[in-house]
């Protein structure tokens, strides 16, 4: 890789997961409106096809006239290959098959625990996990060997675990995990200022915003749009909308979208809490007590979020198989548009082609929140430069949010060294304490073992006779 | 006060709740064994009654031929007559009556919720401490005015609570928490000893323990006796009697003692954690999720242990009463006796009257616990020594043990500031984020406000209308 | 104030020491450049006189044809006025008059200690500390009487003691020390850049730099170009020219400008510590053992850099009242260029004009720099967006630097005490301790005693007879 | 070994320098006078006659009828044979010779820099460190690998770099460092309250004190006869002894004895700083700048402490050889009496056999001194109890002292690493910065190589032509 006159060239971007029929389109299209940056992406990802699939597509990105940008897309056969010479690495699989996450989201409703998503805390989010870390020490230690330094964005759930397993077995690496929950809650920002104070012009990266605490749980302690403090407004707002949730712009059967929602628990953590939760309710729902806002499926929809299935997950990947067909096909035409994600604008940075980027990022903590253990992965904000990402002190955790933020970061912690540890007993122990696994000791106990033999073919370093 | 010949004379002991029918006694006879202190025992109590009762009492204790030494006991009208002059201050207050504490443990029932103290966390504690905390900021107050030079000990729960209040209203305090249920521990770890090695020389103090965690939930990450660590023996002991409990040395029917336990829960933690959780089975439920021992009565009865019903607490009482008049009246013989207690040798240490005390306290974190809060009031070892209390370094929790030791000092923080605040939507989220508190937010919502109204005459200060 | 369509309207800027011959016509000329914001500069002195003839200097730039915004300059008699309705308060103060300076500087030469500024640290900083530091907490509390809410800019030496007291008297203030040294080493790099690897397009502000240490003993762990790493570059470049300094572009006598250096200090010292020094090296030179760099002054000649006098000082002082003279008549005219300043780039920030600037700062270490007190005052990057000034973690100063860095850091913590209780003996302790105090004990005491005595008059709490 | 009825027998205690002339006959003196252990000595010396010496004169000690336990003492010619088994480790070695000592010392006297002692810190304690790291790298492993288990005592200097270097090359040792300096202030105080306060029966351990700093360099923030804070005492002695120092009990000549003091740098530390130096004077006058108190010779003579030549050392060597012949000839009678050291009581308290032990040692900082530096050796105050040592929470360093006490921590820091890295430019850093080394940096470079150069033996691993 080479920069002259602001423009990079030769960039290669090694594609972990580079079979994707979602985020790899997403980055093809970001590279393709990108102007001073150019190379190849090197997709790797167990399903070899797959990657061909999307080397094919990513040539039509780049055949595009109005393509700022020439990229090389090329399926790789080994992670070493796609590896070698990356500047950057991207990062983002399904560990396992949707067969794994349906026993980690549904088999616990056996129990009465309910989980809007599944994949980041709670028995679904542990046992995934269990499965996934073994993946990442693979990555990481690739990583190491074939390109120790690149930059490494990982965009996998767990995210916490993920981006902790990738500096437990490579410290040295320079990784960090990216997640647009937080852009969500701009976006609502956004909205109650058009509605409350009638400015219009305010763009979703307009609203300021300190971000505190852990993916999936973040919270935003300080909203700024030019130097008014929204905090006042949004509680307005969120007054407003605390009882119906916000539901504008939401067609008839927006519940059934399975990533909707109406904001009701985003509202009333707020109001509560004096805190802006800052992600979607699904996913805040699961770092509560479980009975708070997933008693059950009613609660659920009360609250006006609604739980993810496995089943539409499972349909949602055959549309995307058939998308990438047509897209390959030439029978989907390809139109390039502004994603509102920011992988490409984090690359640039780290480049340096542009100015110093603030934004959200999952690193180990090194003091940014005071509070929080050091080397606990944390979400903050973060100046991205060139060849540097330094975390901004984002100011302590406040004592009344610190029982629940606290503890979810311990509890992730525990089970990081736990699965490390290949230790069973101690993996449980975070389990049963996890504040969903509403049930009893012994039914906890029944739970873990049906849901770590479901995705038993993923944990060859356990003794799973030990359950 | 002075101290001459290694005696200390005119020593003025200044009792808050001094009209106690049980640790006063205690004391009593603590003195009156004790051969190189005299003075006066100050008793204040809001019912001046038992005040002049234990007067008289403490007369009949002074006027045994076999007392080592002559205390005087007074009881004053006003706790600043009580106080001045002070060099130690005893605090053994019951915050109310039973009719609230009543309340306290037996309300959350109608939600499921079963607790088998209520005194320290969980939602009895929590509603304890909302009447129990000005109480303190009282006292605290009145000992900045009358005795800020005095050592202070506290015995009244919920302990961690009604310390930080002390700190936090006079942070010049010398003020500390004691409580025994360590020593419980200890004894278990001495007949784990005789029974399994065959060692029957050991006394309860002979067991050397590092002490971590907060009171009531105090865990022992390194036991020896002489320099054999105990480790691997409590092991074989807790596997043992994992399953049935040990129960040698009770009588037939010692389930109807309120106090009593089998150790299920204690050998039960032991063998998941790795470290000894040091307290009463009854206390360490009350700060696990409350689906894993006290789910309902008869979880609690199959792990081995009790619920303190606040019925059996009021006969006590009366039991008390009564022994409190046949003392007063001679009908009962004053004998002494080892009471185990430690609360004389500790003011003895203090004031260098013998080699330095190690023993477990209860103070603010100042780096002892380095993973807790700097401030939040922990348990650990100390050294008591003339004229000081300097608490020893306990290295830091266990990765495994902080979603359960961390969650709790959270709680207790945030709770403190909520309280001092007299913010009930604050202490409400604590409240409803307890892991006892099993059922829903509407009925927490409920729960909480029939507690608090149940507690209302001590609670002048809260706008009970925003419930 | 308020902001419309990008524009701030209504701004009021006070302007603490508004008489300066100096920074107030840097700050007019920068004000007059911005598109974006307009209002009344408040200019407050102790010379009313100054401060009447700034207001007529500032008309005149208002005046200006290409003036983009029209400011409205007005002195005002007493701090109250100046301050009510502030947005922004500067402070640029000299701190007594230039006789007391030239006892700072000069005096210690009677004892071989011979200082190049005399205004930070050493013996001369810390006598200035004692004169100022009353000043600021004065400064402090009108700052909280009547402008609470504005954004405080320092640029008042001893800067670190400056800040401190601000936030010692009023700890919510929103206060914030600026400094150019850093600019001037991105300006050696970048000269560097331009010399080692031909590279011309790069400005002062392309050069990307982590800030880590205390006002002008600032040191550099991470200094890049885009992603280009140039620590190898300025390695080969301090190389080159530590023997000789690197004097290019600077005339025959340039040893004459008491501000210039040839960059040997600087360049030592990377060589020997790894990391950049980044100030100017007669500050770099004062926080060193003083015989390294400032035995003599044949020394500091040798080391390329001059000794600034007072007597230069108070002849420079003429000519800027003489330049001050000639703007107000018109004698001189006015023209607008580039100022290299940031303080107005700062102030677009803080109002969310802009997107976030990333630059350094001086500011109460709260965790930026994990290994220095917090509280301390650090400096180190910090993002400046609407409404929020978040510092930068910064890393840990490196261990071969904390005997240095450490040093000055514990020294400025001891002095800002020791000061805040007018304790003289505390503060001679520091004196004597300060590496540029090479004389004994008792000549440190006769030294300690004359300076004091020469700035008596600004020093009435103190009881000097105890000197 | 085991333990029965109280009495540890076959006790093995590898004793590393066991050809020691003095230590190892008080330990010899010690373990005849304990009761309650026995076993063996394991002797290991580079000088195997040495060791043979002492297994000799050992065994006059066991044969002697009031021996209370009977000791073997037996030479090894390979430190594993002397460390196997061992449950005890003493390291008391002279690292080098007293030519190179000489070196270390005077060396520095032609650059006008005096030296008290010159084995800790200062030019000759670097040089000193640089030789004797290598040599603790050695024992450490050595340790590692046969006696993993034992409790390891250090008495030798540097005892801060030799401590930290056990520990880094064995981060599980069990080591501490053990130094009987406190003692002696504490004899210092005994003497002070029986001259003030006419109290007579104090003993040395009755003066209980907080002990906080670095080794050699320790001072007492807290000091206390039973309860009475003997602060305020002690300031007035200091006051009165302050111009003369204290001389009592001195002969007339005790400037010629080389480890007398007057306490005169002692008083003038405690009335300068309000906490009490607690070491002799001679190695306190070494952390402070050089100017202080040893400028030159007459300097040192004024402030009443000798500077002890390495010539007294040669002789007194002599006289300590002839004293091990004539001890092992039985020409001088062995005579056992209270060595007034702790040792012995530290590996009884180790051994579970007394109480816990309350005294100072040198150990990583886990959080005792929350101001220095984690895993920095530091002295405090710690509970020695069965199986285990755990600091006592000392208090963090106060403000003032700081920039004394945490120079030098920073210090010891950089030098460790720099020693570890056989760095020699990261030395020379500290070396120079070092306020004993009060000459120009180009005399520091040449003293510095003239010093290393001198020791250049013991140095293989460096690369000397980089000098």
């Amino acid at each position: 890789m080479k920069i002259e006159n602001k423009i990079a060239s030769d960039v290669k971007i090694a594609y972990i997961g580079g079979g994707s029929r979602g985020w790899a389109w997403t980055l093809m299209n970001d590279l393709a409106r990108c102007k001073d940056m150019n190379g190849e992406v090197a997709l790797y990802d167990i399903d070899y096809q797959a990657a061909l699939d999307n080397e094919a597509i990513g040539a039509l990105y780049t055949a595009l006239p109005e393509a700022s940008a020439k990229w090389t897309y090329k399926a790789y056969r080994t992670i070493g290959e796609a590896l070698t010479g990356a500047d950057f690495v991207v990062v983002s699989i399904l560990p396992g098959t949707f067969d794994e996450m349906e026993s980690d989201v549904h088999t616990p409703e056996k129990y009465g625990i309910y989980q809007s998503v599944g994949d980041t805390s709670g028995p679904g989010g542990i046992v995934r996990a269990m499965r996934t870390i073994p993946m990442f020490e693979d990555i990481g230690l690739a990583i190491k060997e074939f390109a120790p330094d690149a930059w490494v964005i990982n965009y996998t759930n767990p995210m916490t675990l993920c981006v902790k397993t990738l500096y437990r077995v490579f410290p040295e690496i320079k990784a960090f995990g990216c997640c647009h929950e937080v852009f969500g809650t701009q976006t609502v920002l956004r909205t109650a200022l058009k509605e409350t104070c009638g400015i219009t012009t305010a763009s979703r990266s307009d609203i300021k915003v300190n971000v505190i605490g852990v993916n999936h749980f973040t919270w935003l302690t300080d909203v700024r749009y030019q130097n008014l403090d929204l905090m006042p407004m949004y509680r307005e707002f969120a007054k407003q909308y605390a009882a119906t949730g916000y539901l504008k712009g939401k067609d008839a059967n927006w519940m059934n979208n399975s990533f909707a929602c109406s904001h009701r628990v985003k509202f009333d953590l707020f109001l509560r809490y004096g805190a802006i939760a800052a992600a979607g309710d699904r996913h805040l729902a699961e770092f509560c007590p479980g009975k708070w806002y997933l008693a059950d499926p009613d609660t659920a929809r009360n609250w006006g979020f609604g739980l993810t299935t496995v089943t539409w997950r499972k349909n949602d990947l055959q549309n995307r198989l058939e998308k990438s067909r047509k897209l390959r096909a030439g029978e989907t035409p390809i139109v390039l548009k502004d994603s509102g994600e920011e992988g490409v604008g984090q690359m640039r940075a780290l480049l340096g082609l542009c100015e110093p980027l603030v934004t959200n990022v999952n690193i180990p903590n090194q003091g940014q929140i005071p509070n929080l253990p050091l080397g606990a992965v944390v979400e903050t904000n973060a100046v991205f430069s060139g060849g540097s990402i330094m975390p901004v002190q984002a100011g302590s955790i406040p004592a009344n949010l610190m029982p629940l933020i606290g503890r979810i970061c311990h509890e992730q912690e525990a089970i990081s060294t736990a699965i490390a540890n290949r230790d069973l007993a101690a993996i449980f122990d975070t389990f049963a304490a996890d504040p969903l696994v509403t049930c009893t000791l012994a039914e906890a106990k029944a739970l873990f073992k049906e849901m770590v033999l479901a995705t038993a073919a993923y944990l060859p370093d356990y003794n799973l006779s030990d359950l």
